[in-house]
């Protein structure tokens, strides 16, 4: 697989006379694509029906002469002030009831058809026009689905589109009324318009009802891109990309990802780690400049599933930027580590964001590969840098890795419609099992729950709300919280956990405030969560209470509470011995890939690292053939 | 006094065939009550004047047959769907002016005449229907008034009733410009109907204002109770319950209470620890599996006096809830203490919730004595054990205790409406004098503030807005805060407080942030609050900087600031000794109540505790025949 | 200069039979002044077109024959309640769009024609009637501009007046649409209409379009005042003040004063220590009952700018306030210190805020010189001893400061629009340096950007979004982010910094977090900003990884980071040594400020202080001819 490099461009923003030399440029640096247009939609239709492509035309003749290939973005993330006179209730609306304006972008409800169809229609104007250009060799639809929380809209239109969902998931109002216990507290509907969505209640609604709501909140977010993807196949045959975000649980990224040829993302590690890692302000000092060791790593593992092993870097943190509560530089090397872990994941194509600094509105302190005054950032020798090593690396193809750890976007809206303890976070969960993991050196495959577990040595897959009968075919760890409920939300029959195999009932569970931890007998503790486990499986691990803490039947494995960090060591440790799995205990911030020939390491730490007779320096990335 | 067992239970939750099990079951258990029927209007009335009362007979018959006496409750917390439809303003609306809607409970306001006329309605027609029904042996009145702070509404009902309300009470606008200082920033009215809600003001709205809006909340709670009591004694002479919260001070309970047979309370001692009691983490975590030792007994002793000392629990914590920001299982024992300690304060009858754990909707993760299994859940043990206990156990009668702690809702709306120290709280104020009680091995009664105080020993009255003549006839201990307000909530003349005897004027006052404590003379210290006091009266207590801390007139003392717990203990012993009380100093956890003719103890610590010779287990219980 | 004292009195708020008394007790204290009416309105004009101005006759020459000079308020931060039913649409609108209602103060929008019109009208019947009135020697206009956040209004009209700003400043839509880069995310205007108010959107607004509208907020506000001042000088020659408040920067304070006789401010130290002072709590433990040390003190100075060398300190705290999260009372002395503190500063008078403590509504907890029940508060001896203590002291001018230090408004509305750290505060960085200047022993003018810094020693200008070139002529140190920004709020061609002389460009910028200061070679450090410095200018300071931390070009040297106080100190002492300015370190708490001809000394510790041979007591004030 050939690997490339690329960046985002806005031409919209620079002279016309700039174009030929940032092209020339970029090529200079070693970029290969060049990702265009998603934010100009009042440049192509400054009136509605009225259009200027000529410009456009040009940039894309200009781009492409120069030797880049063109990804053009669909503007629908960023309809111009007219689109808002034409269609005034078009806003997506916050749960308490205000809907959010104009004057930034996603200021659009995926459930409003006038803009689905005005959407549409740009999509098809573009693609018609563009389809067949021999520069455009990839498509964007729209831009971050969900960024600033936008994937939930609370509007009328959404109401009225929730009812359809209701009325076709559940046929009758009797059905969705028992399906839902609707009898509790006298909530039962006798029509499904009388069904309102599950914000402004007096107290908490029927989490059966906001589970509802967030899934089909998901479906209006697939059906939105899916109608661009399916206007663009028309005209097109290039590759169809989103650019996913980190850590949004708002909408399925498989079902989304299906409908693409290629998943990207955007990576910003030390925004992230300021605004979306959970750590202590010691572990945010440690890698302020360079962000979560693993926090990367497990996004490039999810988005590698979501299109069938296809996926792209779209955006690359190439320097600070203006978003997180703060915003340091990147420690030297940074961006290139980030590049190289992305390729060792798998990623066909990094594109740094953006090429050059814009002088101007919301993102003028984000930085690019050049300065506002087009001299070169920092960033932009790194790339270089990874464009000359990328063409003497070896080249190398995703090996599947020995272990597999699922990701279920639908147990995220379960568990955020009942958290039952106010720190209960699936995503939480499911990234601390990734990060032991990785702590013992293992490469690993973000699955879906479908997942066929017997292609795989070790299965984990916490906090699955429903528990399909095919993971128990392989030696996995459930739980916990896992296949305690229907798949409408409420308690199975038997109470669970729902687990072909297991003869264990949860009789009652526990969430934990953080200065009450449970511990467990032998090492580590239980955080957050505990259940009473009831039955006659095996008992693997207990609690120093005696209570049973892991029970298994066979090679399924069910673990009845959160583990701590030491925990999640020791289970790993176990499992690998029982196993014959090669691990190790990695140093602080060292981390290690395996691809098909080669295994790569880098380097997190802001020191030098030594390990296995290797050292890396601050920001080093090593690779060797593996043996 | 017989004391009785019950608990609650939702037939129309369950298949119908399940019901003669059930009851069978409960009276196995050693069960007596149960309560019926307070959330099921949309079973009682489908569509609006369509009823099916047909279910209900048959629930109380197979529940009365099977030897049970029936609670049944108006269903008037949870309006049907179709009633909001008919009343589209029925909602309480939220401090911000916004409507909070259907899709949970409590979803109406109580100052909305045509919710109200609803209310009596379906009271009548159960009355009528179930008035003389021989299962039936006690009605509730709605469920827990101002669960979901749903007491206060800012609507535009509330705004015409409180403008009828003002002008009931200062008969012309003059009057109440008068009272209230309205001529203090030009705010003066020229007629009632200009009178807006105290909400969405620039800045803090008159608190003379606002005190007066609390007070017309509190009338219109009552009102509304009153009219369902009203018609069910039309046609029943069975007791009229209502089930009073923990820590609500939205509404005067002995207002409310007047118009009851019997006060109930719904006591969750570990939902409560972590929600509504100001501990420590410490502590918190020391008493996270048993409740704090004294938020029980408080409300135990309050609602003991709102109903003229008739009193039940409605609904006792069984297990884990699912209400709490975490919610752990109790310390096997504890749902046996808490029924003990509840007879023990005098309680005639406690009742579970609920029977079956519901595996649906909002409380799917409230335990009960049964799990959705139909299974045993650990409680239904502990239950059954209390029954066996009662059974055996001597018939005690409470007696009046030697120490009195007045308990005053209108000092509560005064001291929220302007607290001048952002943590001045007065349940808080009230229940740090009680703890000390307790501490020492105290009984206590809480009293209104119209008590006859040479009744007791010694009566502790913190916080009151106004300070009744009769008050001062006994030994009685007042402030901080006491007196320094007329009832209108403006300061007096001579400056207060305003108590008869004392010669003592609090020329300022000073609120103190926790950094910063003020040291009293001997030990102990004032936090939170300190008053100025200049005068005549003997000093008690000086602070270490030498001005009065505490003086008194006779046997009438004046606290002047927030005792610590400290200085509450050196308060409570000097007192004791003063008076030959009988005290002690009990180990942390563990508490004692004395009857008439026992002396019980209770051991809330995580571990054994001995003093005086007897040592209990953890959730331990003793009586013994007082000497 | 003659100093004089006076105090704050509501003739409304008493019978008029106390007022004669009143007045004699005010003269006996030693006041010469009284400011009354700014709250009135009510009794002005009970009816629309109603007037009663007997009593305020009555009033003013009861006080006027007592001799005393009378200040007379305009009434219109209190418009009554008939006035917004006359304009409904009055209010100030909140953030979320929310409007801010009658029944308290300042309910009104500065950009409501019919309101502005309103405040002229009764403004003119006041000034025709009181203008040649011997007693009235002084006018206040309006009360607190600001106060409450009342400066930002979201309304209708404020968006109709923004749109009408946008086109006189920009011309064209397509001005506008360059100037603030709206190509960004397609955000162009076609038309000024299109313009919506900043807020509500669905992320950040552009910096640009903030900015605009902070801008247009501070405009509105400077006209509304106008419109009063121009027309109490249609009818009176008497000076014309505003009572401006502390760390406000809603408006711009010189703006507002140009057009003001005399700039005065409303001064609590103990309300501000809790409210507004950004400081440890072992700081605000130490100085809980004095204030901090530096915030009256830069007030003082930052307001003898504001109106050409006129100021005055209209109220001043006198004991415990009502509006702090905690309000204890002063350490006796601090009130006398507070007014000589003034006084030193340059201070015409400090008038007491309030003669007697209301007994009702929002402030019946604000203390005055006389308790409710007209005997003496403490502070009335404290008054009376200033009083005294003026007459025998020296007679002193204000001498320029050797310092200055530049605050200018137009930055702190940039870096509110754009803080690109979470806690990058213009206030608090230009207080920083202020505070370094006093720990040093320094008096400081504060000065606008446009001062003339050759007439300073040296010049303090941290954190100016654009730096006059006029700036450069003096010895100044500028940055950090001082000129990185054109006035539109877009970056320059060149990067910036954009000042005369330096051939620094500033690469990139960094915030950093509490947890990750950045160490500055020698000691010290960098916190929360570090910019990245790149030029030929000479390395004055280094970071400890060798990067540039200050540069010079001559006398003009830039700060690349906020300094913490160990580098204020460093930067502060080598400045003075290389300029032969003469400097100490004093103790924590004394503080030192130089007149023409006399230096003085404050003790804000809580302890005796000794320094240089000087002891003095806490709240000590001692003042010695300079030698």
């Amino acid at each position: 697989m050939k690997r490339t490099l690329g960046v985002c461009y806005y031409p919209e923003h620079w002279p016309e006379d700039m174009w030929a030399a940032d092209a020339a440029k970029m090529v200079e640096t070693g970029l290969s694509w060049v990702r265009i247009g998603e934010f100009a939609w009042s440049r192509y239709e400054p009136e509605p029906g009225r259009f200027d492509w000529d410009w456009l035309d040009r940039a894309i003749e200009t781009l492409g002469n120069a030797g880049l290939k063109v990804i053009l973005g669909t503007p629908t993330a960023t309809p111009p002030r007219w689109m808002v006179d034409k269609h005034p209730d078009m806003f997506p609306v916050d749960q308490n009831g205000q809907a959010r304006g104009f004057g930034s972008r996603r200021h659009y409800c995926f459930s409003h058809d006038g803009y689905r169809e005005e959407s549409r229609r740009i999509t098809e104007i573009m693609a018609k026009r563009y389809g067949k250009n021999p520069h455009v060799a990839a498509w964007q639809t729209d831009n971050e689905y969900d960024c600033h929380d936008t994937a939930i809209s609370w509007s009328d239109h959404a109401r009225t589109a929730f009812q359809d969902w209701c009325a076709q998931r559940y046929q009758s109002p009797d059905a969705l009324n028992r399906a839902w216990g609707n009898v509790f507290w006298s909530m039962e509907y006798r029509s499904f318009d009388e069904i309102e969505l599950p914000n402004q209640t007096v107290c908490e609604p029927n989490p059966s009802h906001l589970l509802a709501f967030r899934r089909f909140t998901s479906d209006q977010v697939v059906r939105f891109n899916r109608v661009q993807c399916d206007v663009i196949r028309k005209y097109s045959n290039a590759p169809i990309i989103h650019n996913f975000m980190g850590r949004i649980t708002a909408f399925d990224h498989f079902d989304c990802g299906a409908d693409l040829d290629i998943s990207s993302w955007d990576s910003y590690p030390m925004g992230f780690l300021l605004d979306r890692v959970n750590a202590s302000d010691e572990d945010k000092a440690r890698y302020l400049r360079q962000g979560d060791p693993d926090f990367q790593a497990f996004h490039h593992d999810l988005y590698r599933a979501t299109s069938a092993g296809r996926w792209w870097i779209m955006e690359q943190q190439p320097g600070p930027v203006n978003w997180a509560p703060w915003n340091p530089a990147p420690l030297p090397g940074m961006p290139r580590l980030w590049a190289w872990e992305a390729f060792a994941h798998g990623a066909e194509t990094v594109c740094y964001f953006r090429w050059r600094q814009a002088p101007f509105a919301q993102e003028q302190m984000h930085a690019g590969l050049m300065l506002p005054d087009d001299t070169d950032a920092p960033c932009r020798a790194e790339a270089a840098q990874v464009a000359q090593e990328l063409a003497e690396a070896p080249t190398v193809g995703t090996a599947q890795a020995p272990v597999a750890l699922v990701f279920d976007y639908d147990s995220a809206y379960a568990w955020e419609s009942q958290p039952q303890g106010c720190d209960f976070d699936y995503f939480q969960l499911v990234f601390d099992a990734y990060k032991a993991l990785r702590r013992a050196g293992l490469s690993v495959d973000v699955v879906p729950k479908t997942v066929d577990p017997t292609q795989y040595k070790l299965t984990l897959a916490p906090g699955l709300l429903t528990v399909p009968d095919t993971l128990a075919q392989g030696r996995v760890i459930l739980g916990p919280r896992a296949g305690l409920k229907t798949e409408d939300m409420t308690i199975p029959e038997d109470l669970g956990p729902d687990v072909v195999g297991l003869k264990t009932r949860t009789t009652f569970v526990e969430s934990l405030p953080p200065f009450a931890p449970m511990a467990v007998a032998g090492g580590g503790a239980f955080v957050k969560w505990r259940e009473n486990l009831d039955g006659d499986d095996a008992v693997i691990l207990c609690l120093e209470n005696s209570a049973p803490a892991m029970v298994a039947a066979g090679t399924t494995f069910y673990l009845g509470g959160w583990p701590d960090a030491d925990l999640w060591d020791r289970i790993v440790a176990d499992q690998a011995q029982a196993i014959g799995l090669d691990t190790t205990k990695l140093p602080d911030g060292l981390r290690i890939r395996d691809t098909d020939t080669h295994r790569f390491w880098f380097n997190y730490a802001p020191d030098s690292v030594t390990h296995d007779g290797r050292t890396l320096p601050p920001a080093g990335v090593l690779w060797e053939k593996r043996t």
